[in-house]
């Protein structure tokens, strides 16, 4: 009896210091770390990463009443060469953000990935990796990009400026908004319905339209879809729309298509369609992905792509991976990878 | 018996936290985050910052007989784009210095905010903060800048390649003091009294006498003062005087004297004289921030800015706050902001 | 009673717990902050560095079945500017590796210090810092670099893209291996056996060979040897052999031989020698280090370098220390130094 009532408090114990601990630094540092071995169609065998990779600091602070403060600063790296980024990103590349969160929901402010990009990984079978078997930077978006007029280099999902607006999940729905400001981000010219001496953005321009990015998700039971709709900052316009079903525990189905509307910079060929099918299959360790998609621009063409990935959990953190995919437009670009990734 | 096994128990449950936490090293990672939606005269609305943001990393380690090593890495980041500070500054702008505490002080080596302007701070009615509506880097300091020949977008208050020494406060006294070397920082040329062919102080040039800034503070029940003189790597002079009052304890009135003097670099006009006064009101969790400012340069137009804060604390770390500044020299810079400061 | 006791327990447990365990998550913050006040001949005193500075993020996950994985991210900066190393080196300049232990030993894959270069370090006198008065960069490798094909203002240590290999330590041996990848990075043109117009290595240009490290160590009681080769992407080779022995636990007495061959970028003095001897002598808190050797390259001058250093311990984690060396070609350079370094 005085044993059990020992252990009780050894758990107790324990389970107040993760509260404590937690509390005392208000700071949790986490981050992943993900590098393969890769070999892609004529190119030298090389050290790949399939995921990004992050170093991040976050917190929250309650502040009574149901509020919270909250923050996270999240670094991205290259494990290869040790360099932010694509060795150009921001520090902060990941996000840098500040905000409340309470009953209303939860408000933000700094700099992230859109409302639209955030939710769509969910029907992934990919899982929202950026590397070169992934499939969200282009198959998924049909080659959108929410960052036309900030510096090269930059990712493809993300707003400067903004603030976000995610609600309480209400009967399985929830409401995600991104709005920017129109503030120049030190980026190129976009020639657009321009000519390259005046080109319809001028370099380091400014949006001739608030950048902003909607997303509404419903999920139940087996079923999770979600619908989207996303303006740039050169009114370049996405809508899209994502669906999973999880038939048993252990197969997850995914479908999704997208459509982006590039009427305002193009004066022909400005539409591009774009579906993507995937399936995840879960067994004890092992997880299979598998994807294939197409994009079709108008009046080009047709960007092909199947993606076919194993991965070996050695614990929740960690896991091992095979990669094989196929990317075919004028030519075919084939990545075969096998690498780690661990989160911490 | 049980006293025993309360005992293992204590070292059980130690030792499994043990591995539970495995920072039981001496970092504390601390850091702010500000961001504000503002509307700037003839600019787009924007996201902005009124303070600082700060990522850091910090320790003591206790060597015995009252002695303490300690260190302080701070980096700088805009929120809003997630780049360190301007896109452009050392990756631990804020500092990166170490150093011993004692009986007989503090002695630090590295680089950081100097003497004089670290301490003038407490006499700021927005509490040095470094965005627009604050005052701390003009009008507080008649245009003094601490880093003529560093870099271009440098900040404006610090030394690379220096020495700090603080004494202990004694009968409320305390002496601060930060001596650099010479040694060149990769900036550009400073013509002065030289021609853009021949400038006096050529790029990537040395300091042509030591840059050295002291200052020695004063507290006492509900006084403060202060006073400071410094000389920058172009042996531009400039002394300072400030001080404060709490006729009772929820108001603290404030007020600064600056004398900038250019004689090494220019030939003509070289005095610029600057005053500062204010206020800060605190009743329950809300604080009001006044500040009226002029800045006279010889032979020049003086500038002129008025500043008006209101902070909402939610917590001890973190507060909304609303600005509105207006500065005037040929023309007016009005300042509106709305934002969130959290500290972590 | 008991349960008051308990209580009491808790609380005191709790408290201790306090202090030890800021973070529960798994990584763990580390670091070196090293800076000096240094005269070196012909140039103003300065805040310099002895040993490179660090800011690290590194954690292990216990996988069960004696495997572990682990990571590790490291910073480096400057203590007197704040920049990152150099102001111009990767964010995660000392490495960024993810791997595997266990019983086979351990593997890590990203970036990092070679095999070769990582061993020698216990053999030189100087204990691997890589300021002036440190030995490792020339004398101790005869001139070698690990990247000739990275970028200008890379360290001289690392490969980029690698896979790491450590084994097991077995009767005292162990074998440790690095092998890079092909792979471009950036880095200048390498004129070699080719023109300025025409170089032997292009800019950005692929390795020729695979880079390779290889070392292997030996330790028994008082006796430690190692022997090493490596080859760089340009297919330069060196081969080392280094000894210590410590005839008394104060004393360690240190031997390294290094000889590199170029023959490969060059058609004539190809091949350097080069040797050094070192001694360390510890007494309580006092520690004094002695380092002479030469290097001596085909048809150009020997350089011939000594290093004394004395190190005075305020910790296990904190020293103050004195410097002084010369090195030796066609000129003299002189160095005297006087710091500081802390770890955390």
């Amino acid at each position: 009896m005085a044993q059990v009532k020992k252990q009780l408090l050894a758990v107790l114990v324990l389970s107040t210091l993760g509260g404590l601990a937690q509390a005392q630094s208000s700071v949790v540092v986490y981050g992943t770390i993900d590098a393969a071995v890769a070999k892609i169609t004529d190119k030298t065998t090389q050290v790949a990463k399939r995921d990004a990779n992050k170093l991040g600091f976050k917190g929250t602070e309650d502040l009574g009443s149901g509020l919270k403060a909250l923050f996270q600063l999240e670094m991205r790296y290259e494990p290869d060469t040790g360099t932010n980024e694509s060795n150009s990103r921001p520090l902060f590349q990941g996000q840098s953000r500040v905000g409340l969160q309470g009953d209303f929901g939860m408000v933000r402010i700094g700099r992230g990935v859109t409302a639209f990009q955030d939710a769509k990984d969910a029907f992934d079978p990919y899982h929202g990796v950026s590397g070169t078997p992934g499939l969200k930077g282009d198959i998924e978006v049909a080659g959108y990009t929410s960052q036309p007029l900030d510096p090269a280099g930059s990712s493809n999902d993300r707003f400067n400026n903004a603030i976000w607006y995610n609600s309480p999940v209400v009967n399985g729905f929830q409401f995600n908004a991104t709005v920017a400001t129109k503030e120049a981000n030190n980026g190129p010219a976009v020639v657009g319905r321009g000519t390259a001496a005046a080109p319809q953005y001028p370099a380091n321009g400014e949006a001739s339209a608030i950048p902003m990015s909607y997303a509404v998700t419903y999920k139940q039971d087996m079923f999770a879809v979600m619908g989207a709709w996303e303006r740039n900052a050169i009114e370049t316009k996405v809508w899209f729309v994502g669906a999973s079903v999880n038939p048993m525990k252990e197969l997850k189905l995914m479908a999704t298509y997208a459509h982006q509307n590039q009427d305002h910079t193009k004066v022909s060929n400005n539409e591009t369609k774009a579906w993507l099918l995937g399936a995840n299959y879960t067994m004890g360790a092992s997880k299979v992905l598998v994807g294939y998609g197409q994009k079709k621009p108008d009046g080009a063409v047709t960007t092909k792509q199947w993606s076919l990935g194993y991965e070996y959990a050695l614990s929740k953190r960690t896991f091992l991976y095979a990669d094989a995919s196929d990317k075919r437009a004028a030519t075919s670009v084939k990545y075969y990878g096998l690498g780690v990734h661990h989160e911490f």
